[in-house]
């Protein structure tokens, strides 16, 4: 992909995904192609979610007193929040901010619910649109003013152990999910600089993206005591006495369908992964002057039979070329098509065409239609996956020496090197180079490696890249 | 129910639905088993919308620009509309408003995606939160200012007569799912000086609360060629011409829980259709010193056989008193409970606990105890639905004349009348009574009567009452 910019800017409009003609820089539409995307993907996200949380729903506003609590969070934050200042004709008392992520929201009532150890754990999360006034240029489902799909989870504890652990048990559901939509990703702990306003320390994903820069697709901070400070989240512990609770948060946004669509798309259109298409095969029905009437009976037999399965099916009886549906789908992504003509018909046979690889397979009707279908989806998920994998290590280059890691992620890598995790020597090197460092991806490796900028003995492989 | 008012606020709290403590007025959490109910509901309400709609979903914000220009529609909003004013530290060049509702953030995509008959009809709906800033005395789920759940649907059709088709679509469906959610409804055609702002005609569902007063719960408008002149939605016909467009939009919010909760509630708590309920059956093992292991298996066996039959299950084997247990899941409103302990199992019965009844079913272990549950929540919501029509049966008098009907109202019931329709009448009778006229609920009726306040012929069968 030359330009994937314009690609991306592209495939957006002509597959029906967003339309960013909304009269407010930053805010687009959904359109239902997209919506159905958006829905397939929550639903997923969801089934993750619920094994071990419970959604709820906090408001949008936030008043400005609880935003402006927890000081180190609101600095985070206080250039991009949007203000509401009036209803309808009259100014209001105290000022509402729209929430740029919902700690200030959620933390007030966590207060009110938390009064002793039994009430501990809690394990609540929503998907919800937040707001942050971007000054740097806007692109949909990357850097949004709207972001339409946040979806954060937030945690309470009654020991440092336990939230520590829900940490690992966040990331772990994040390897699933972006697993399950076939997108390679880099885990790291981020530099101090650049950990979530208020948290101890930040993991975040990010995936390189197909012209080189990494965009972060989830993190996850563990927030330690200080918005229970700030908060007074409280709790009487087995022992009696009055404790701050342990917090933890963690989200991730519309980015992954943003990465869902970068990493699998090519010049055709769109590639999805099978659990977020909407459709998963498309059956195409090759109608001549003659025996259109049998090919439709098996057509819709074999789609009867897809669905009862649980297979999301549609036919393509517009009266078009069938080279113009191949296309049309192509476009959209669906993983599979189905071709039945009456000379296949005649010959007992089909074909089964694999947007992924291109291939087309003959089966023959006296097969397992459905199995087969099944069987080649569970296959092309897998080989989508390995795909975006293995493009993402072809982009990862190590590195002994900083020298020329400006030029190498102009090229469109991603730079692993031995660095110290010293904060002033990690300024120092972004300063220099121009190139973000991601954070620590490996930590405690057995190495007699030095840091390529101070020169000290180090034991962490490090991430440097062009960042979204 | 003596004090209906403070039931609901109780109950909200009690059965943990929402949190009315947010520290902004007219704003609440949604609570893990509310938010539940929620999602059912809007599971039940997606499966009827995606029939013939596309979800979509449009920005929260609309600029000052395009809100007012549709001059009628804005008025009837600008005393509640919220203003954003601010992003970060900078004044914005244009006010935002948060949307109250989403004609004037949808209708200039509309004008761009409409071009040709052929893009006709566009049909489409999402699920959002708008905001109101109410002066009057708020009320969870029932007068807030961020309603949570606000399901618009949006269409544009080619001819009026397609539009107004599209109105009894919208009614026939709020129709089903409000007979799903077992609520008893009044539809009447809203009087002109109560439609929305901007629409030809509104037809709208009322419920009759427990105190009397009505709660409007649902509406559908017939927008004519308005907001189409407004926007410039206009299509080339099949004639070549160019022409507005006609359009429709219909909505449903919170409220529709709030009935629910309502309809069936009683002084044990709630009382919850079988399709909304979180969980559908409540399995207590009751477990003596004795036989616990025996009784566990069987619940277990019985819970995977329900589960298998898609019915919500849960299992209650919480250390506490049965007693305390039935309490519980009365308060919670679970349809049915089912009971098993060791003298149950050696006498191969079980009992099976009706919450709308009160009834306890012996059933023999022998039989196919997921189908007699199947066939009992059957049972439970059109008993739950035929109650409440019967209630609401008993709340209407129908009177021939309105020198009582303040008292009437008073006392708790929705008055039924002939009247003229006249626009001057209806004024002059809500001012001389202080009771609302919700709307014609039945027209051009066969009959001598008169209209009690004109005293001229009249052919339609009007309500009246107080309302939320």
């Amino acid at each position: 992909m030359e330009n994937f910019s314009g690609w991306f800017h592209d495939i957006l409009e002509n597959a029906d995904i967003t339309d960013s003609r909304y009269p407010i820089k930053g805010m687009s539409v959904w359109r239902p192609y997209g919506f159905q995307i958006r829905r397939a993907t929550l639903n997923i996200f969801r089934d993750l979610m619920d094994k071990e949380h419970d959604e709820t729903l906090f408001p949008l506003l936030i008043p400005e007193a609880e935003l402006a609590k927890e000081g180190i969070h609101v600095k985070g934050f206080e250039d991009e929040v949007y203000w509401v200042t009036h209803g309808g004709q009259t100014e209001l008392n105290e000022k509402l901010a729209i929430r740029p992520t919902s700690e200030t929201a959620m933390y007030p009532m966590f207060a009110l619910w938390v009064r002793s150890h039994i009430d501990l754990p809690i394990k609540q999360y929503q998907v919800v649109n937040t707001f942050r006034y971007e000054t740097k240029h806007t692109r949909p489902l990357i850097r949004v003013r709207e972001i339409t799909t946040f979806a954060e989870a937030h945690t309470v504890h009654s020991s440092t152990e336990e939230a520590a652990e829900q940490v690992e048990t966040g990331i772990e559901l994040y390897k699933k999910f972006f697993d399950g939509l076939g997108i390679a990703y880099l885990i790291s702990k981020r530099p101090v600089w650049d950990k979530f306003p208020g948290a101890e320390y930040t993991m975040a994903f990010d995936t390189i993206m197909p012209d080189g820069k990494t965009l972060q697709i989830g993190t996850v901070h563990n927030l330690g005591q200080t918005f229970a400070h700030t908060f007074e989240i409280t709790f009487e512990n087995k022992e009696g006495n009055h404790e701050y609770a342990y917090q933890t948060c963690y989200g991730i946004s519309d980015r992954v369908i943003a990465a869902a669509i970068a990493a699998h798309g090519d010049e055709k259109g769109l590639q999805l992964p099978p659990e977020i298409s909407p459709k998963q095969i498309t059956i195409i029905p090759i109608i001549f002057k003659d025996g259109g009437e049998e090919v439709m009976t098996k057509c819709n037999e074999i789609k009867d039979a897809l669905e009862s399965k649980g297979i999301r099916v549609q036919m393509d009886t517009r009266d078009i070329r069938p080279g113009k549906k191949f296309f049309d789908w192509e476009l959209k992504g669906t993983p599979l098509r189905f071709e039945l003509g009456p000379r296949d018909l005649n010959n007992n046979v089909a074909i089964i065409g694999r947007r992924d690889t291109g291939e087309k397979i003959e089966v023959s009707l006296d097969d397992n239609i459905t199995q087969k279908v099944s069987d080649l989806l569970a296959e092309v998920e897998e080989s989508m996956k390995a795909n975006s994998w293995a493009k993402q290590e072809e982009k990862i280059v190590t590195l002994d020496s900083l020298d020329n890691v400006s030029d190498i992620v102009d090229e469109g890598k991603v730079v692993k090197f031995y660095w110290c995790g010293d904060e002033e020597c990690g300024k120092a090197i972004e300063e220099e180079t121009g190139v973000d460092i991601l954070g620590i991806n490996e930590e405690d490796i057995e190495t007699d490696k030095v840091c390529p900028h101070c020169g000290k003995p180090v034991k962490h492989l490090a991430l440097m890249a062009k960042t979204y």
